[in-house]
């Protein structure tokens, strides 16, 4: 399957993994890579040796990295040490690229910038960013209120009026082939996909959190910065993130101010769960698509069935429009 | 163009026009059902003497009505009135329509109901719902929290399950062509689409809040209870409503309490201010795809473009595919 997307990264899939904060290290990144789409390591907040681990991890294979943009701004050293690893691509999130774009554009690595709004849509082409991903409300994680849906067409027809050039990826809700299908009709050229692999076996997400996060439907997720609080994370005020509802969200969403009183302990308390695998008090960064999934299996694997799917979406479309 | 959801209602093009409250009368609902689509009345808060002004308006047409069903709950006389009328569907939102879901089946009338999760899709189909219509929260109105995009297809898969014979719309974000054969491909039969008729020639909207609604992007927009305290619309707390932001729901939102001590006075100046146009304090209930509309048409004529578009995208799927 051939997208504009694919002819520019030499992929065959028109996939991107989402880079997944903590998530998404080599292993993720290289097996999607491997099965024909584009793997990400999450670089999210920047743990510098962290991330080093995972591309030696990932070696042998073409995988990118994604960093939180406005953490970037704050050692902004980092993008020369993550340059230096080569990456397919570098994907940057919630902030202004502008003051990394020129050192991304000159290592000649394709400039990826997931956007929120239309208004930041904007801002990443004027940066001249490669490939711009409109992320919708839906995603698990970190983002912003607009929905996918709308958010989509209206980023596309804003590039086809600025910079023909550059691509377009759907990211919000999209888990199987019929996301992804639905996603070239809005306009994309492409998908950036996280939930699906944080259910994958090569995740780096708790075997027991994962378990419970498989019986859950879209309904069970929610936008909060309950975890941001928690974890003394000073995310601007305009992105929140997305989470399964859980006994310690119930508690403290909607209490924040409360739980601020009593960070010390709280986040002692769900530091351990985290690490124990406790989903009454640990946090699975889950997005509404996790209702289109039931069970984990291997990136590859994920990735072979989303790509027969949506050949058969995208088949059975002409089989309408000609009815 | 035919999918299970024309020939089940004897249309030619698989939408439904959102029988919006005030602004869908009977010239809308008509033009929508003459250019082949199926127009409502929006019945709304159920003021039975404008709904029977409206179907004399569209006299001569098949055309549906809309109810908000905790509304109904309160006048529940009101659903003989308009199945009185021979309504071509009905369309129930906000509620439980099991009260009212035998009179309508009894009637011969199709039983229409709008939800906005996943539990209450299950609770539609327990009812025998004909159609079920997955809302996101892009949509325009009232709603819930939910994207359209993954709320789609994770109801397909509940409908394979529950009841096969039950179709599908979808709702929230669609105001072209692309958006219809998206929705198609994630698994629905058909679309409910409101902001892109509520631009229109016929729809009940004052002029001017219609032109500079025509300037926002979908950023502009937010769902809020504001318009509902300053109405005294007494809304179960789980619903709020998307609207163009303006100075007074930029005053207003998040300061609901303070609204209520001064609703009098407030109450006062909003309900002159939708009568005289004026948007700083009017409100606009646009959703995210506002965004995608740059003009006013007649409804028809947006029907049509909107057909010719869906085929073109539903024909380049199928080259996609190929490649």
């Amino acid at each position: 399957m051939k997208t504009r997307l694919t002819e520019a990264l030499g992929i065959t899939c028109p996939v991107i993994q989402a880079p997944m904060a903590f998530a998404a290290g080599g292993a993720l990144a290289s097996a999607v890579s491997s099965a024909g789409g584009l793997g990400m390591i999450g670089g999210a907040y920047g743990d510098a040796a962290w991330i080093g681990q995972q591309f030696d991890i990932a070696a042998g294979t073409r995988v990118g990295c994604g960093l939180i943009t406005w953490k970037l701004a704050e050692q902004p050293d980092l993008l020369d040490q993550v340059l230096a690893r080569d990456p397919a691509a570098l994907f940057l999130s919630f902030g202004n690229p502008a003051p990394f774009a020129p050192a991304i554009m000159e290592a000649g690595v394709p400039l990826i910038c997931q956007v929120q709004t239309l208004r930041d849509a904007r801002q990443a082409l004027d940066c001249g960013a490669d490939i711009i991903v409109a992320q919708g409300a839906e995603a698990g994680g970190h983002g912003e209120a607009r929905g996918t849906f709308a958010l989509v067409p209206e980023i596309a027809d804003e590039i086809a009026r600025q910079n023909n050039e550059a691509l377009l990826c759907a990211a919000g809700g999209i888990s199987d082939g019929r996301g992804l299908a639905a996603a070239l009709m809005l306009g994309a050229d492409g998908a950036v996909i996280g939930t699906r692999f944080w259910a994958s076996h090569e995740a780096l997400v708790h075997p027991r959190i994962l378990d419970r996060a498989l019986d859950a439907t879209g309904d069970d997720t929610v936008r909060t910065v309950v975890v941001d609080v928690v974890r003394g994370f000073n995310w601007p005020r305009r992105y929140n993130g997305r989470v399964l509802r859980n006994p310690f969200i119930q508690k403290w969403h909607g209490a924040e101010d409360a739980l601020k009183l009593e960070a010390g302990i709280e986040a002692a308390k769900w530091a351990a769960a985290q690490e124990a695998g406790n989903l009454d008090v640990a946090t699975a960064f889950a997005g509404e698509g996790i209702g289109l999934i039931s069970s984990a299996a291997p990136a590859g694997d994920i990735l072979a069935k989303l790509m027969a799917d949506v050949q058969r979406c995208l088949a059975e479309a002409a089989s309408v429009a000609e009815r």
